[in-house]
C-alpha cells in the first residue's frame, strides 16, 4: 500500500514530498487515518542525522493522533472510527524482563521498534512515522483516547512530551506535599508543569529567562527562579523533593542538585550533544541526593498518562501548521520560536 | 581535664605528642577510655588541611572504641566498663528534619559536630577526636558494642568504614537475589564486600588490579571484574542492580553506570579532589539509572550496623600500629599499603 508523506532523502536536505509503503493490516493490526502529527525535536535531529545512524529515506513524527480505519482479525481493543495515537515504539521484543514489566522503551530484547527510524518487521527497512495520514500499527502499541473530538490536536503531543515527563513524575512518586522544580519551558517542560501540577505538587518552573514567569503561573506553576540569578539559587538549595530537568544544552547541573533537599531526584530526560561540565559529587554525597535519567514510558503508562490528561483536562499549548511549513517550524522550534509545540494538520497534507 | 594526645599544629608538620583538654562529664555526658583507634584517609586530609577550614591544633580519630570510665547522672544507657564507640559525629542540633528521622549525618540546624574539627559545644575551639587515651561524649552519640573484647580493635573502624558502606546498601535495599558491585578494595571497599555478603547479595568487586582476586573471594565475593579490561566491563553491561563506588580518585564512571541493570544506583561515597570525567547522560536515560552519594550514616543506623556486624561476625581486617607509627601509617596509606585499616593501640601512647 503506497501513501504520501513528507520526508528526506538525505541530512543535508529539507523534508519534501515522498510516496511510502504501508503494509496491509495483518490480524493484529490497527489501520489509522492520521488527523495530527505532534512535531518533536527528536524528528528534527532525526531528519538532519545529528545523533548518526539515520537511515534514509525519513519521515519522521510519533506524536500520532487519528481514527482507525481498519482492524484485523485478532484486533480486540479497538474498532473503526475510535480516536487512537500511535507514541514513539511501534513494537518491543515482548519476552525479555523490561517488556514484561510494561517498560518497553528499556527492552533489552530486540530493543524496541522506533516509530519511525526503527527496523520494520514486517517490510524490512527504516520504520516511518507519522508525516503522512496512514499508519498500520501493532494492537499492543496503539494509544485509547478519551478527550473530546475538538481538542484531539492538542493531545498529540502528549504521545511523546507528555509520557517523557509524565513517567518521571509517576515513577518517583510525585504528588501532593512536594515542592517539583522543572527546568526548562518548551516542550516537554511546560507538560511538566501541568502533569505535576495535576498530580498535586507545588511546582516551581526553573528558566534562564525571567520573561516566562507570567506563562509559567498560567500552566500551573506557584513560582518562577531565574536560573541565571545566583542569589535565586541560593536561596532554593536544599528545598526541592524532586527536579525534572526537561534540558538537553549542556548547563551546569550543581545548583540543580543543590536545589533538591536531602534523598532528593533531579531526572534529566533530555541527552546534550556535548557532556554538561560534571557535577560536583560533593552535592550528591552531603545529602543522599540523586542525579537519574528517564526515557519516555512504556506502553500501559502511556495509556495511563492518556487517562490521566483526560481526567484533569490536560493538553499541550500547541500552534498549528500545515505539513508544507514543516521546515520553517523546524528552524522556529530551533529558537524556541513556539508556544509551546508545533502539530501537523494531516489534512493539509495533498494526497497525489 | 587535661590529657595527652597525637596531633599537628599545621598542615605542613608531622603529628606528635600534645596536651589536650576535655570537659568534665556533664549529666548526660559518657566519658570513654579510648582502647582503639582506626586510621581514616579523612584524618589525613584533615591534618594536612587537603580540603581546606582546618582549624589547629588537629587531633584525629573518628573511628573510636573504649570502655566508659564515667557517666553523668542522667545517662541511662550505659554504665561503668561497658564496650563503646564512637564515630564521626558527637553532636547535631536535635531539632531539623534530619535530625528528628535519626539521620543526624545530613543536619540542616548547625550541621552535625565532628569528632574532630567540629566546633566544640562546650569548650568552644575545635573537638579533638581520637588519637588519645580520653573522651567524653553525649550519650545520644555513644554506640554499644556487643563483640567479644578480643575483636574491639577491628570493630574501630566499623564506626566509619562500617557505616559509610552499611548505610548505603541498607537505604538502598540490598538483599538476596541482587547482584551488587563494590568498585575499589580498600578500607571502605573491604567492608563494602563484607557487609553486601552478609545481606545476602551476589558481590562482584572492581579492581583495577588483577592481584586482588583471591583477597576478594575471601572477603565474601563471588567475582571479580577487572576493570581496566575493557572487554569485561562491556561483558558485565546491564547486569548489576546496585553498585557501592568506594573509590574518590577522579575516574570514568561510564562503565560503571553501563554495568547496572534498568533501575540501578551507583552510589558514591567518596569526594574526589578534582571531579570525574562528567558521566554520560545517555547510560542514565537509556536505562533509567541513577548516580547518588551517600554520607557515613545516623547513630540509630550506626548502632543498627555495629548490632548486625555483631551477629554475623563481621569485623575490619586490620593492621595494628603504636601511636607513634601513625605518619608512617599515613605515607602507606597514600601508596594504598595496608590490609584494610590501620588501628592504634591506644595502651601505646605514653602519657606524661
Amino acid at each position: 500500500m503506497q501513501t504520501q508523506a513528507y520526508g528526506t532523502e538525505a541530512a543535508d536536505r529539507p523534508l519534501e514530498p515522498m510516496t511510502i509503503e504501508r503494509r496491509e493490516p495483518g490480524p493484529r493490526d490497527v489501520a489509522i487515518d492520521i488527523a495530527f502529527c505532534g512535531v518533536c525535536h527528536s524528528d528534527l535531529h532525526t531528519a538532519r542525522n545529528e545523533w548518526g545512524g539515520t537511515v534514509y529515506p525519513c519521515v519522521p513524527g510519533h506524536e500520532i493522533v487519528g481514527r482507525v480505519t481498519a482492524v484485523g482479525g485478532e484486533v480486540d481493543g479497538f474498532k473503526v472510527g475510535d480516536a487512537v495515537g500511535v507514541g514513539c515504539m511501534v513494537d518491543s521484543c515482548r519476552t525479555c524482563p523490561s517488556c514484561q514489566d510494561g517498560e518497553e522503551q528499556y527492552c533489552t530484547g530486540s530493543g524496541f521498534v522506533g516509530t519511525y527510524g526503527g527496523t520494520d518487521p514486517v517490510l524490512g527497512g527504516p520504520t516511518h512515522g507519522g508525516y503522512t495520514r496512514h499508519i498500520v500499527v501493532d494492537q499492543d502499541f496503539v494509544l485509547r483516547i478519551g478527550h473530546d473530538e475538538k481538542d484531539l490536536a492538542a493531545v498529540a503531543p502528549l504521545l511523546c512530551a507528555g509520557i517523557t515527563t509524565y513517567s518521571p513524575l509517576a515513577h518517583w512518586k510525585v504528588g501532593p506535599g512536594q515542592k517539583v522544580g522543572v527546568v526548562g519551558l518548551g516542550g516537554l517542560g511546560h507538560m511538566g508543569v501541568k502533569i505535576a501540577a495535576a498530580m498535586g505538587a507545588d511546582v516551581t518552573v526553573f528558566s534562564t529567562s525571567p520573561d516566562k514567569r507570567d506563562d509559567a503561573l498560567k500552566l500551573g506553576a506557584k513560582d518562577v527562579i531565574v536560573s541565571r540569578d545566583k542569589d535565586q539559587m541560593r536561596a532554593a538549595a536544599g528545598t526541592f523533593d524532586f527536579i525534572l530537568n526537561t534540558v538537553a544544552a549542556p548547563h551546569d547541573l550543581d545548583p540543580f542538585v543543590a536545589a533538591l533537599k536531602r534523598d532528593g531526584t533531579m531526572v534529566l530526560v533530555g541527552v546534550p550533544a556535548e557532556p554538561h561540565p560534571s557535577p560536583a559529587v560533593f552535592n550528591l554525597v552531603m545529602k543522599r541526593r540523586s542525579i537519574a535519567g528517564s526515557l519516555i514510558g512504556g506502553i500501559r503508562e502511556t495509556q495511563e498518562m492518556l487517562d490521566f490528561c483526560h481526567k484533569h483536562g490536560i493538553t499541550s499549548d500547541i500552534e498549528m501548521i500545515d505539513m508544507d511549513e514543516i521546515n520553517h517550524a523546524y528552524e522556529r522550534m530551533l529558537k524556541s520560536d513556539v508556544k509551546y509545540r508545533f502539530v501537523i494538520d494531516m489534512n493539509s497534507l495533498k494526497v497525489a
